[in-house]
């Protein structure tokens, strides 16, 4: 079968900080520190793996953070494609309490040398196989520019294999202009990227050049346009709350999965909202439990997505 | 010359972020980072570097951030005695901006076990030598108790050393109950200590084992206290304002670098003093410039800490 490699561009240590209170100016001790190896494809590459589909992850490493990323991850059963960078790799602290909303801070990343990008697209073409499909999600690094994206579907599509992008800003209409299979983006990002207000308006702008773009619209479902014009839609899975955080990554997985299946766009739609569902029932960012799977399905009378063995 | 060593129970990458606004529940960007290997005894160890003091430096360092301490001190010429543990050494993160007080979040470390507290100790008693000094400073680790405080004393004494202590809570009172050869706190955490409110009344508790008491009161100077009761004052250096974040290690380093060359009280004080107000006047947090000591120590009449070659 397929297999399915996410690149994330700009991977971080996420840090979760509980504390008993957020205080802007004061000394707050940490009471819980949770550390995992972060960004959209990292987040992926996990719920893939929950279902049983062969994964590889492909991102710039360096440092300290780096190796402990790495190593989490084949501790994790997740394999590494190597790509080492002289910066080191980033963290992102998320603070949260009972009281207010989270605080994210942010570090922007290490910036990638020439010789870094040549090596990242050299490490991407070579693992990467026929049929294979390619998800390239999250943000870029500082200095990273367009021509690099493009790139990236270029080394995808020469592999004869298909690519998948999730990300935002001016990247999404790169992606979609340098002919990326399918763009994955969030109505809000779709608006912000074309500058254009209603979808029916906004998404021909991204499918011109073929590509399938999913927008997803949170509690109103999702809607899939293809090259050709035709348009799915469905809902989401009523009666689900929880913990957002994580949730469209593991959307994403659901619909990659499905499509590295050759399944029709409206299964892959169905389990793309039955995936995120089940990660905002999880307490772990992101996680999801498969076995809640089949019974969030039944809810919008969809198809479960296939867990393999392995 | 007599080297200094110290010990450092519970070390810290001590990360600052800069951002433009702290906001609780928003994602904050964060504009720059810096990163130093932190914990009140590698503050005090840089600044005996920049003295030109032999320093050495010995902490319980794990995982990744623990390999990342160990290559910053070696790579700033402060020897490290390793002391390896199984836990993931802990990280502080201050976030700044221009308008409020920094937000100080403070991870609790890792534990101990008893096996690496018995090696924490031997590598203490095999680094240290007749005539040197031992500074430990800083919080312990959760779990530590006030055994393995005056143990340390207890190692320090055995080789024929001395040893400070610059701790805070009922440790500070554990140091000098094992005989700590000079105790080192600010008013208010002798007042926590003590529970008594006076300095007249509460230093007493602390000089009864034997124990030189040097209590720093801000602005108002110094108070240095011997077993035999006699008091030596100073005032603190006038017309100091910046960033007072490490100025009290780097007060220590001054003291500790008189004191083990045999210098008087009396100058022990000045070059604390001295030292602390240059830390006060860098940008880096507890880094001083030598240079400008002289004219710092003339604002209180006093002597400037001899820089040695080395």
């Amino acid at each position: 079968m397929a297999r399915i490699l996410t690149v994330t561009p700009n991977p971080a240590i996420d840090v979760t900080y509980r504390v008993d209170r957020q205080i802007v100016g004061e000394t707050i001790r940490v009471r819980d520190v949770r550390r995992i190896p972060g960004g959209k494809g990292l987040n992926v590459a996990r719920v893939l793996r929950a279902l049983g589909r062969e994964v590889g992850t492909l991102q710039p490493l360096g440092g300290e953070a780096g190796s402990w990323i790495a190593r989490e991850l084949a501790d994790g059963g997740i394999p590494v494609h190597p790509v080492p960078i002289a910066g080191e790799t980033r963290t992102t602290v998320a603070v949260v309490d009972d009281l207010a909303h989270p605080t994210l801070l942010a570090e922007p990343g290490p910036q990638l040398s020439d010789d870094e990008w040549a090596r990242l697209l050299a490490v991407l073409a070579d693992a990467v196989s026929v049929d294979d499909w390619v998800v390239v999600a999250g943000s870029f690094p500082p200095g990273a520019g367009p021509e690099h994206l493009a790139a990236m579907i270029d080394a995808t599509h020469r592999a004869g294999a298909r690519v998948l992008v999730d990300t935002s800003g001016a990247l999404l209409l790169t992606a979609a202009d340098a002919g990326a299979d399918v763009v994955k983006a969030n109505e809000l990002e779709v608006r912000e990227a074309t500058e254009v207000d209603g979808l029916d308006d906004a998404v021909p702008r991204l499918t011109r050049h073929g590509a399938t773009v999913m927008v997803s619209r949170g509690s109103a479902g999702a809607r899939m346009t293809g090259a050709d014009g035709v348009v799915h839609s469905r809902t989401a899975v009523p009666d689900v709350s929880g913990n957002p955080t994580g949730a469209g990554d593991a959307a994403t997985a659901g619909l990659v999965a499905a499509l590295a299946q050759g399944r029709d766009a409206q299964t892959a739609m169905e389990w793309a909202a039955v995936c995120g569902a089940a990660a905002v029932l999880n307490d772990v960012a992101g996680a999801i439990d498969v076995d809640i799977l089949p019974e969030l399905a039944a809810r919008i009378g969809g198809t479960a997505p296939s867990v393999l063995e392995r």
